[in-house]
Formats: C-alpha cells, sequence, structure tokens
C-alpha cells in the first residue's frame, strides 16, 4: 500500500566529529521517503526552489519514491546548517534559511489520493491538519511535531491531534506536551488528546509505545524497541524522520494493523535510525538492501530477547 | 550464597519536587544491601560515625542483612545533601561532608571470608582492590566506580579492573573510561581492560550488558534489559546502587552464571531500580515483597517481548 509524505526538502551544511558536508539533499521528507521506500510505495508533498535540479529528483527516483507532489517554486530550497559536537545527541543551529518553505501550501496531487497512509511530517498544525482533512480515507496517518509548534501554537496542535492516529515524538516533547515530568503519565495525557497510539523516541536507547485503551487490540502494555550504533557515528541528521520512515513503511506494507505489527514496526524504525546516522545526510538509506535491513532487526531483537 | 558489600554508609537530606527528607539513612552499600537482600543473604563492609544507632541497625537486621563488617568509628557519619529539579536525571550536591568514611580502610570480617560474590561500590580504587585481593576465593566480583576515579586515579583504576568479572557503570563513565564516544566501541575498550562484561546503566531507559568474547557462553551480542517508571518518581538517588543490587543479588541467587543467568539479573536489576525511585531514601526496599518484585519483571518482559 502507499503512504504520503507531507513535510520539508531542504539543503543541509552538516558538521560533525567525522567531517562536514555542504548543501546534502536532506529534510524530514527526503530522510522519512527513503527510509520508507524500502518496505512500500512513497509519494511525497513538499516544495522546492530553483536550486534543486534533476540530480536531486535523481535521488527519489532511484529509490522508487514518486515526486509528482514536490513543488517547483521561485526562490531557493529551504537550507539548514548544524554542527554536532563529541556527544552527537544535540546540534547546534548555525543558521536557518526557510526560502520557499516559509509559503508552504501543501497540495495533494489527485494521483496521490487513493493512498491509505499518510505521514505528517514536522510542519505547522493547521497546515497538517487541512491535508488530513483533503487525505479524508486513509486507513492510519501518522504525525510529528516539535516544541516550537507545542509552545507557540497548542490550540492548533491540539485540533490536529485529534486526527492523527499515531503521534511520533520525542522524550521532551511528549513531557512538554503533557505539562508531566513522568514519562508514562506524559503519555496517558497525550493518547486522551486524540491519537490511538504515541511512540516516544529515546534517541540512542530506542523507542516506547504507548497503546489507548483497546486500540489495535487487547492490553495496556506499553512496548519497548531497542537501538544500537553499531557503525560510526557520521551524521546524526535525520535520524528520528528515518525512524518514522521505517516505523510507518512497515504499516502500510502490512495486510492487519495489530500491536504485534506495531511492535515489529517499532524496530523496523529503530533499525532504519540506525542506519542512516552511520554516512553524512541520507547516503546509507540508498545503498541500504532489504537484506541489511533485517539482518540487523534479528541483532535488535537478540539485544532484547529473554529466553 | 552470601554477597559481600564493601562501600558507603550515609545520611541523606534529598528535595525533590516530590518533597523533601533530611537525615535519611542511605549510601550505597545500604541502597545495594537492601535491594540484594530480596534475593540472597548481603553481608556489609562499611564504617559509621556515632550517630548511627541501634535505630539504623534494625532498619538493615529487618531484611536479615549481617552488619558484623559495619565499623563503628568515632565522629559522624558521611552526609550528602542533595536537590533534583524537574527532570530528575541529576542530583545539584548541596553538601558533602566525608567525616568518618575519610579514614575508610576496609576490614572483613573472618566471618564474611567465605561469601562467594563480592560487589566494590564505588571507593577509592586502591581500596577496592585491597578488598578483592583479600577476598581471593570468591566466585565473581562486581565493581562500581565514578568520574572523579577515572579521571584522577586512572592508573590504580586501571589495577582494580584487572581483578573484577563485572564493572557496572553509566553511559558518560564507559565513554570516559575508554576514551572513545561510541557507545559499543567503548564497551569493548572496556573490557578489554579487564572486565569480562560491562554493565552500562542507561538511567529511566534500562542497561546493556556487553560480553567478553567467550565470557560465561558463547556469542558476541550485547543484551539490553529496559527500565520504565511505574509509580511516581519521589526520589532518584540509590537507583544505581539499587540496581546493582538487584543484579548481584539475583546472580548470588542462581546455581549457575550462564549468559541467560545475566541476561535475567539485568532485568531484576532494572525491577530493583523501578522500585527504590518509587519512594523517598531506600524506605520502598523494606516494604517490597517478592511478588511484587516478579510482577514487575513480567511487566518489564512484556515491555521488551517480541512475539
Amino acid at each position: 500500500m502507499s503512504i504520503v509524505v507531507v513535510g520539508s526538502v531542504a539543503f543541509d551544511d552538516v558538521t560533525s566529529p567525522a567531517g562536514s558536508v555542504k548543501g546534502v539533499l536532506a529534510g524530514a521528507a527526503t530522510y522519512f521517503s527513503l527510509a520508507a521506500s524500502h518496505f512500500t510505495k512513497v509519494r511525497v508533498v513538499a516544495v522546492v526552489g530553483e536550486d534543486f535540479g534533476p540530480e536531486h529528483e535523481e535521488v527519489f527516483r532511484k529509490r522508487g519514491v514518486d515526486i509528482r507532489g514536490i513543488e517547483h517554486a521561485k526562490g531557493k530550497t529551504f537550507r539548514w546548517g548544524g554542527t554536532y559536537g563529541e556527544n552527537l545527541n544535540e546540534a547546534k543551529t548555525d543558521f536557518t534559511h526557510l526560502n520557499v518553505f516559509e509559503g508552504f501550501r501543501p497540495q495533494i496531487p489527485r494521483e496521490y489520493e487513493d493512498s491509505e497512509f499518510l505521514f505528517l511530517a514536522n510542519i505547522q498544525p493547521t497546515l497538517q491538519a487541512d491535508v488530513r482533512r483533503k487525505m479524508d480515507g486513509v486507513r492510519l496517518t501518522g504525525c510529528d511535531t516539535m516544541n516550537y509548534w507545542i509552545q507557540r501554537t497548542p490550540k492548533e496542535l491540539a485540533e490536529t491531534l485529534k486526527l492523527v492516529d499515531v503521534l511520533l515524538i520525542n522524550d521532551t516533547e511528549t513531557k512538554m506536551l503533557a505539562g508531566e515530568t513522568n514519562l508514562p503519565r506524559a503519555a496517558h495525557k497525550v493518547l486522551a488528546m486524540g491519537p490511538k497510539a504515541l511512540v516516544i523516541k529515546h534517541g540512542e536507547y530506542g523507542a516506547t509505545i504507548f497503546f489507548r485503551e483497546g486500540a489495535f487490540g487487547i492490553g495496556h502494555h506499553p512496548f519497548r524497541a531497542p537501538t544500537l550504533p553499531i557503525e560510526r557515528v557520521e551524521d546524526p541528521t535525520g535520524a528520528g524522520d528515518s525512524f518514522a520512515g521505517g516505523f510507518m513503511g512497515y504499516l502500510a506494507s502490512q495486510a492487519e494493523l495489530n500491536r504485534e505489527v506495531l511492535k515489529r514496526a517499532l524496530f523496523y524504525g529503530g533499525v532504519m535510525g540506525s542506519f542512516v546516522v552511520e554516512k553524512f545526510g541520507p547516503q546509507r538509506l540508498l545503498s541500504l538492501t532489504r537484506q541489511e535491513i533485517d539482518a540487523r532487526f534479528q541483532v535488535f531483537r537478540e539485544l532484547t530477547h529473554l529466553e
């Protein structure tokens, strides 16, 4: 089944202890779609500028990603620059030039309308809600957001949360959104806002999924999938978006959506996040094979499997 | 089988968002022994001052902990004061009065010499090594340390590490000790220093155990056990020491020491750490039943169990 992702396409300048790159194709929609493309058909809705050429289209095409929904606007593509220190957990932002992304009003191509899965990457919550309403027939909607929207547009975000099935955010965002420092209590407050499931991303420690009572099956236990950096980490950018791509892409590849499927999706999210950080930009997502993905799935499974 | 723990007994003043307590019985040896006492016979080696009375002895006796190795010195017991902010992950130290702990020279009572397990809580590395050499017949030695010793006494610590079987430290300490920021690579460097296994404590995210090739069985995969705060967290003090108590106590209760046993021990460590933080000081370790412990073990198992 196919999945539509709405979000940013950008060019990044990244510096980390492993080196630096300039103008690398990036953005949430890029990382998400390249990760998800290993599991299912992906369709992108985004905006780019005049500096986005055929060589960039080719990156998506190589992975079979449908880019008919990428709008070409006058001006420059979104550009971001960041530097990671030794601990690699947080980037210092060197610059953010929104450029054409500032006026982004997502348009869903007619050809995308039969998609059964939707992922709303981190954009302004009202735009997310508009897209969700237009894609009325979807079976499952995933959504990301960030502290900026939690703090500045809480009402708009609350409206969006009523329309999504799975929210994927990190620990800090969960606590901020709930106004509660205990993670499981915060999770339950967030679930009361609308989503059927909440995926809390713990960075290098994996992720936990909390379910609303009765959603996707019976039981009230949360589930944790681990992650572990295997190779050298060059560039943590895109780890969260690639996680979302692996998670949503795997879901879209399955006939049934039950808790066991969501648990395995959480593992695949961790797997894709752990691969992308091995190389600068999204390049590892391009060289990756399904065999490598499943081998790492097994490593992560053994990492937590008790006889 | 019985386990000897060598470490601090202290009185703590703790403030957290949940309230504050003064002069609560604490210290690494206290948390460790009360946690381990739920699995096996525990014997303490520590030093206290004249302010340590029969009411404090009674706390250990209630849990059947042998305190013949607690030396009574002239002066005051070690006192520590700390404050936790909203995130609860790190305490701001308000004061540290080492008092009688400053001159601590651990003496192993003759009656303790037949113990088969030893835990060296966080004290000066040369003292740890001395104790380890005196307890020559032990089957397994666990050891803790901290950034202070890693930075100030690296040579002494290196000697100690050659004498221990399992080192239990946190992420930051592992990276500092190895001089390496990638966690799995850091883990392998630490294992090359001596220990057969390294337990890296991730705080609220659980812990990962790395094995030296061939140690405790075949295979080279690390293992991760999760944790999750269930109730309200009142006081994170002693979580790491209670983790070590659950881990080592469970090991000491088992006939065989193989990888499956070490994996389950990692779960029990997480379980004991998650209980102790529910209440100020070690009080939760006193009210706890084995039934509650095993119920939470099941919760943590379900948290990561993939069909």
